[in-house]
């Protein structure tokens, strides 16, 4: 489309709006919008309408920091989960991750990011204050920090453990080495020396 | 997510219409999701507000068969273009690609698909007796049929240019050849013949 007008305005601030999705580039959105517009009632309406619903409803749980339409949460709700433990990740796009797995069944809680000071983030804007506070109240046993193996997930499950020492509560972290699947030729030194250090007898 | 209750109903909804984008898959769409659950203001809503003008106001022009939020549709009301040539595609998003391409001026003409006589796609499902109607009357006085190079696309122009016989006007066709920055190694054995046939002197 350029800055040539094919179509009224409306159609292009859909595209442009489309294109700042994650995995939608200028021409998928192109594409994407096509798509909308030719299946109007079974694509562009229901998809309005859910757009709008989430727009309207969609709300951080006050408890453990996911999005979701209720408050509590879907999981925090859940009587199935154990809640003795607590699976601290940076971002919900992790905890969707894990329960993809479907590998737990535990309450969790979202940081909301990283410790970055650079970018002047530091424990304040993150959901510390909040996991501390859960952490220290029944029935809560253990805090497991699923945290992304980066400098900054790791500096900052290093934080929360000091902050946590003072519940008491056991705190652990995910298991490095080895990729299941994984080829040694591919992987990095890092890895390596992790799966190395924790190996195990068989 | 799969089978899993990860978040309320409204928001496996919202994954699961945007999985039917093209362009995005089950595990997109839930980036998608997120991203637009994280950005509530500068994306969810706007997105939203955006679908719902579109929802409400995508028309197909009377004329040409374009979508637009407008009727007649953007191209056909703008008084710069050349209303005496007709140019002939299949769908709007060709239209949208010729447009980019910015190489002509002209008036437009969306058949909506192809003749496709195996799917039941006669000649009575495209905007084809629209098309006969408009190249008869002035000032149109050459029609270019810038279809697919497929089988079901030549088919169509085939179809077409005998309708269009009577009404005295010019039909044309794309050129066929090597794409700018081809290179003959990959191209198919058609488009080489197509090039060799159509050669011209230097």
């Amino acid at each position: 489309m350029s800055s040539k007008k094919v179509a009224g305005p409306e159609i292009e601030r859909l595209v442009q709006l489309l294109a700042r999705l994650p995995g939608l580039g200028p021409r998928s959105a192109r594409k994407a919008t096509l798509a909308l517009l030719k299946r109007r009632h079974d694509l562009l309406e229901p998809l309005s309408q859910a757009l709008a619903t989430a727009a309207a409803r969609i709300v951080e749980c006050p408890s453990c920091g996911n999005l979701d339409t209720v408050a509590p949460c879907t999981l925090c709700q859940d009587p199935r989960r154990d809640p003795s433990l607590i699976v601290v990740v940076e971002e919900v796009g992790d905890l969707w991750a894990l329960e993809r797995a479907g590998v737990v069944s535990s309450l969790y809680h979202v940081l909301g990011g990283h410790l970055s000071p650079l970018d002047g983030i530091g424990p304040d804007k993150l959901n510390i204050a909040k996991l501390i506070e859960r952490a220290g109240a029944e029935p809560v046993k253990e805090v497991l920090l699923a945290l992304n193996t980066t400098v900054e997930g790791q500096s900052t499950a290093h934080y929360v453990t000091e902050q946590l020492a003072a519940t008491g509560v056991a705190v652990s972290r995910l298991a490095q080495g080895v990729p299941v699947g994984g080829e040694l030729d591919y992987l990095d030194e890092g890895t390596l020396a992790a799966a190395i250090r924790s190996r195990r007898r068989v």
